[in-house]
């Protein structure tokens, strides 16, 4: 595929410096680029690849001098670059229509234009939107309802009764509707308490590798509306995630907890159990989350205080023991003085 | 399904206070309970909500007078609900016998009133109990057994010569039976040392999803009696876990560790290798387990201290910059002082 | 299988002392082996075993007085006992060729002597190279490359494009190649960003159950010879791990991290992005690498430090509260010396 610069500034609403007219098949990295591809700097900490590289055009938020090609101003490369790169990017691969080697009931409905991969198992009940693809491994439990545009990589999961929404993206190996983790105390022995709820996904959230999202005990786990969710991810029972939230990778979420919106989570963090996270806080990575975060507030550490105040804390850690040495002679000096003072 | 009050109350041992004879058709938490369903409060912060709900009766601890419906009292209402819960649920969904399209090998034994979900594998002589439910997508390796009455959930990996034992529960993508992680040098490259020995799973043990459980190196990895396990857990090669211990999610158990019977820890826990965990001992989330701890020792903290000092230790981790700036502040008196004294 | 000790002292270049012409049908470890077994010390925490052992010979470092059947000596017990277990060991299970009850493209090559078991999928243009192993379950993407002698586990997910080596071990349930987490913010919503790269797999890697690799946004992640990950690791978009580096459990690798040659990264540990970790570097378990580390440097911690260190910080840290009420009783102490001085 090929467009004119003049083009891909038309999608991506930016102003060439320039020529407008020459022809661009792809976007890469500033180091990888050749001839023919446009690239861009996001970050100004790559601004000495520009030197080297062989694009032929940048996207770049303020004129470059030393870039002899010409040039696409906008406001927010990396956005731009997310259009761009749907433009030339390899479509999801799909499997012509609904292969003979799947095993689906005959009481599921399936949508127009489906792709279903072989190896997949679609259950009883099941409703399947328009244009949804279904790779190979996946299988989808009784009266499950995946919504129009869905993606459904190799190996996921979706258990029975589970309602996922549109243009949904969930990456491969990820289990959606597990049973929550509750038990009861019977003496010594452990009674399971059936979780008689289900998972909620809403319209175009992204899931990515190897999540759990556990079903709730009752009601649902819920998912809302553009929340982006990175690899291994622990999501468990009766959590509501709201719209737009981002959690990276190998945080738990632990029962009943509810995450306001546009919410921001760092990898490898952890929290207690039914507490709240207010809209638009920002958690960074490796937290411990003991108690409710407020709309807004940007919290860190083990255990979570102000961001800055952890910044700070991460440096004193090395020198705790120098403290310890300190504390230890100014507590001599002090009893020497003491004595001395008697 | 419909129970008049009585009958269930004489399934969990309960005493009605009020009218025996309503009949009951459902479980629900309090605020989305329905008029025929009973709820309960197992916890004094949703006292609150038994104001607002609109369910026919309530388990209860101690009567509560505000709730005009009858009440069943009960010494445990959690464990009560379990009970009650497992009346209403929806049973596993199950597939009708043995799927044609499971490939199943004919050196198999398959036991009674077994089902065998399409897309499933099992491998040769394999011996499958009675009541078995395997899901799509299972694969079950050579010479493994499968006891009475468990369920495989989609994706859950049995490798070669495996035992599970009867009613395990075992959540989807579950991988039980991978190598162990052992390695020799052998100057820079690592060798890779045969892992010879199996895993096996005992009685009534439920497994979350996602979770890795490795062959040992030699003998066994062995999950005993009725452990519970959440998502996301890894047990390394020769771990054994004691009857009716709890873990859980995003834990990890680091080579040859032995835990007792009914530890719990809690998730986002680590340990080191080759240590034992005594019987009753607790771990808070997020500990580092650096060394054995003793039966019925209750321990957290990066590292393990005992429970209720790293309560303390968390408060104190927010003024440690301040104790920085205190310390130095009381070094330069000191260093005044000491000088006006000479 | 039977050999002479001779046969297998040769093997891994041992001296015998004793009668090297008995036979040997297995290797176990001191507590578990029986008579015609040969077992092994390869760490003096287990000397006192020797004294109970069936064993009918022992890999040693140094003569044991104590045992009365011949010993081979060796300098690295552990890598001798890895050779020998390769002779006994039970070879990997491998379906007898190619299952009609897989799907396979009919664009896809096929190498001499592959197993493919049933369950499985294999894309249009994919190459597998000679004498690999396919498990039930298995999904590999359109155009995929597996080299010869690689073996994939159940439930392993390749996305299109990724390149595998040779002799390349994937156990149960990882993902090779899901998208990168890489969103760009228009307004509040937050919009993917193409991940339009591969991953690459060179030889001799072994990659244990639950890993994720993301592909890359260009370009491609790659896993370099010899590298060894144990369980849910996950590997984001375009990280390098260099040659014969070793990670541990639950680890995560951000974003563009570059690894390099022989590093050794504990379990748990999680990073920034954008970061370079040196050849042979260490990282303890549970670390936060926030910075780079240099070639050789041996760091732990959170946040990491020279691992020393590190280890006499967690001596101190179940005394931060102790530090806290001494650093008071000083400032109560000077502030009434001030007092009296004025």
């Amino acid at each position: 595929m090929e467009r004119t610069l003049k083009e891909i500034a038309e999608l991506i609403e930016g102003v060439v410096l320039g020529n407008d007219q020459i022809t661009i098949n792809g976007i890469q990295s500033l180091d990888d680029a050749c001839e023919g591809e446009i690239s861009f700097l996001s970050d100004n900490r790559y601004r000495d690849r520009i030197k080297h590289t062989k694009a032929s055009a940048l996207l770049v938020s303020a004129k470059i001098e030393s870039f002899k090609g010409p040039q696409i101003l906008v406001s927010n490369p990396s956005l731009a670059h997310a259009k761009i790169a749907g433009l030339f990017s390899m479509p999801v691969p799909r499997f012509p229509g609904v292969s003979p080697e799947a095993s689906i009931d005959k009481t599921c409905r399936l949508g127009r234009n489906v792709s279903v991969y072989p190896q997949t198992y679609i259950g009883p009940e099941v409703t399947i939107g328009n244009d949804v693809v279904i790779f190979p491994g996946v299988s989808i439990g009784a009266q499950a309802k995946i919504g129009d545009g869905s993606i459904l990589y190799p190996q996921v999961t979706i258990y029975h009764a589970c309602m996922i929404g549109n243009r949904v993206i969930i990456h491969a190996g990820t289990v959606i509707g597990s049973d929550g983790f509750g038990f009861a105390q019977d003496g010594i022995k452990n009674i399971k308490i059936p979780q008689m709820g289900i998972v909620q996904i809403d319209d175009d959230v992204e899931i990515g590798a190897h999540n759990t999202i556990d079903r709730a005990a009752f009601g649902k786990t819920w998912i809302q509306r553009g929340v982006k969710l990175d690899n291994h991810i622990h999501i468990a029972h009766n959590v509501t995630i709201g719209e737009d939230t981002i959690i990276a990778a190998q945080t738990g979420i632990s029962g009943s907890v509810q995450i306001g919106k546009q919410v921001i989570i760092g990898g490898k963090t952890g929290t207690v159990d039914h507490i709240t996270i207010g809209d638009r806080a920002m958690i960074g990575p490796g937290s411990y989350v003991y108690q409710s975060v407020s709309s807004g507030e940007v919290v860190s550490g083990i255990p979570i205080m102000p961001h800055r105040k952890w910044l700070k804390t991460l440096r004193i850690m090395p020198r705790l023991t120098e403290h310890h040495e300190r504390l230890r002679r100014l507590e001599k000096k002090f009893e020497i003085l003491e004595k001395n003072n008697d």
